[in-house]
């Protein structure tokens, strides 16, 4: 199973319905399981600055096959692997980023928003991943 | 006037349906008037180096406002401006990237098309540029 | 209503009025809605690396449309968006970057400044700002 | 002697009167013996692709101490030094970019012209470096 084309849009499209109804401009960004961009929409109002911070939370999900804020937990200052955000090209190791898997649990891609405060963000991305029917 | 989510999308969508039609699948996006992507879709099959060729080519024509071939006409070896290319973090010089412009003449923003061979490529940036009412 | 190259030129020649009056040499720069310079001037005296910083500190703010210090409070370890200034190519979160915006609210660029103490920055980019005439 | 503001001011100032003249809107860069921008302006209407080409115009005058075009007798393909142009991050080597002397000879820095026609670009530049006083 891969990631197609209509189930990334639905993804975005279903994020941004979440975000047009708690009022935040923002950009949804879906990349396929080898992190290669699919889907991407950035909203009326979004600052020009939550581009590379969606793609950077989608990426990261994609990297470590989790949601961008567990990583966090092991990249912080005195956690094992610290640092470990300045690796790739640049981590994003706070919500909004989550990864998408199959049923199965194979990696098909990730989810990454970006553009109001960190809890709206994650709460667009999970509308966002709930209309995701795998 | 500015572009707007929904004209980006109504632009990629255009072209998308004209790619279905030709059979060829192709990244699509919309830049806005600062070189800033508003809208991508990556069609099902699409090689994954269409995605930065299409974001190059949106790029060449936000950045002199023209049709990506016609750089080539002042860019290419004995032309006056040889090697034009190789600034801005390299220009896409053939067919496929288009400027969007409001009916006064303002740059809007850009659409850029790659998949196919580069004539289905500038089929496709048309059929979208046509479905664009600015 | 976009930024013009007098507006621009405005702003910077009044921050560098500042500067003078209190005796820093600076680099001063304005950009433009979409992050692309349109002023800009480096005193004599104002050290080399100046030039960046400057250019980053107004970046900021075009990208999140807020002045540089205010994204610190959410960028800060601890805080929500830790490490997002990592993002966008490098943020500078002290101040001395100022979005400039319509008296409609309109993002119209930014101004930014550096070669002083970081209270000195500020001072002269807000008297920057105070000359630009929305 | 060293290239101070006011002088790269003037050359810049200069240049822009006669892009006017002409009917150009170009982006003009003054850049120190060291390749470090002391001044630029970017007129309403040039192309955004314009900014890296003059400085990438001025730079090349500052690292070869000559005019951009003069680089193209020695890099073009077949010459002595072929592939020259990339190097150094890129260098333009055709008309536009010109060196700044003192009358003993000792570079100062360089001026970049991008916006028209090369011959438009070159005869905007040679404006501005006639006002130069060195």
């Amino acid at each position: 199973m891969t990631l197609t084309y209509d189930m990334a849009r639905a993804c975005v499209a279903a994020a941004m319905a979440k975000a047009f109804e708690i009022g935040i401009a923002a950009t949804i960004v879906v990349l396929d399981g080898g992190g290669h961009v699919k889907s991407l929409a950035r909203m009326d109002g979004a600052w020009l600055g939550s581009i590379d911070v969606a793609m950077k939370k989608a990426k990261t999900s994609v990297l470590f096959e989790m949601e961008t804020q567990a990583i966090w937990e092991f990249s912080k200052p005195e956690a094992q692997a610290h640092g470990l955000e300045s690796t790739n090209g640049g981590l994003v190791t706070f919500a909004g980023g989550i990864p998408l898997k199959s049923s199965g649990g194979t990696l098909l891609g990730a989810l990454g928003v970006s553009g109001g405060q960190v809890a709206q963000d994650l709460a667009i991305a999970e509308a966002g991943v709930a209309a995701c029917n795998f």
